[in-house]
């Protein structure tokens, strides 16, 4: 029986949400927020050790300024949000480029403990898998760890079980190194219309899996 | 109505099926062979322009010996039999190890036309993820293209559609960087169960994806 230490999100759909809503489609991301923090609270009650949230891609901010707006906004939001619940905080993305939120900059560089602390929490801003592998070190070794080490989300660990809301079936430059074994599950409804169901399906599906990285 | 240029296929089950059909585990692969010609002919009449089949990695060579010997063998069988169709023929690996099979080295480096050629076809033989992505050479503008063309794999280009047999879903470690924006599509059948009908119901299942390449 199998169990993720490690689980990645990717929260899809919010657009396709609003549109169905007879909303903007840039007024879908702050219905986000609050499926982020259910999660979160899930994650923590069950004891996943590690989160990784994809907030938004530097791909993403190529978008209608409208929607890089509301985007930006609501992981700002989110990560403000988690930084008041008991979690190990670090926010991972380009830091250099403008599209960056400057005020999640004292999230990055370090992991900060908020609250007692507990699960790792990672926020993807402004990320990109490109920016990601770029400048990789010599690495004579070509081991696992080798990579993962000289990576820019160096402080993300191999990730166990991907669930992506929003029914595509695609990791859209999610962590590439750290997703290589992972499993992917996808759920059929769009991430603001989170219920806590479809965590526990992800995790029941899970236990199923024959888990062998690769062997 | 996306139709994919490349497609990735990761031929799992061989084993599974051989134990269902009361053989040894290693009796299996060979059973592969078949389906990987009926695909490569699929691929040539629907004009699929580059196919990648995932041989074996070098993590699958830690398996029981007679298992890796199978597997070496019917890899070579089946690039022998590649190279005896109308192909653009191009086998990627780690070349340096033992675990590389010497009869394959003809193949690598640069692409073979065998017949009058058309579709680029390429196989994985002691393929790893690591190895792939190690010693990426600076690359300052940090660009998609960039980091693809420092690749052990450049050769390889971006991958469209991922199809793999066996009911897994993950990519375990299947060039992770062109992988980056492939839509994934799992066969809930073995592999040497291969039937056409797999491939065209991927197909119509791609058609209905819309594809953004992370937009």
């Amino acid at each position: 029986m199998s169990f993720p230490q490690h689980i990645g999100v990717i929260p899809d759909g919010n657009r396709r949400w609003a549109e169905k809503n007879g909303l903007n489609k840039e007024d879908g991301y702050i219905y986000g927020l609050a499926p982020s923090l259910q999660l979160l609270k899930l994650c923590q009650k069950t004891g996943v050790e590690e989160l990784t949230y994809y907030g938004f891609t530097m791909d993403n901010t190529k978008r209608k300024n409208v929607q890089t707006q509301a985007f930006t906004k609501a992981c700002v939001e989110a990560v403000k949000m988690i930084a008041e619940e008991d979690a190990d905080l670090l926010v991972v993305g380009n830091t250099e480029s403008p599209k960056f939120p400057q005020e999640l900059l004292p999230y990055t560089e370090k992991r900060t403990t908020f609250g007692s602390g507990g699960i790792k929490v990672n926020f993807l801003v402004n990320y990109g898998w490109h920016w990601d592998l770029s400048n990789l070190e010599e690495n004579e070794k070509q081991s696992k760890k080798g990579i993962i080490s000289t990576l820019k989300s160096k402080q993300i660990s191999r990730i166990d079980l991907i669930i992506r809301w929003g029914s595509r079936r695609r990791l859209s430059g999610f962590l590439p190194a750290q997703s290589v074994y992972a499993d992917f599950y996808v759920v059929d409804k769009y991430w603001p219309d989170f219920a806590p169901e479809d965590f526990y399906k992800a995790l029941e599906w899970y236990k199923q899996q024959d888990i062998t990285l690769g062997g």
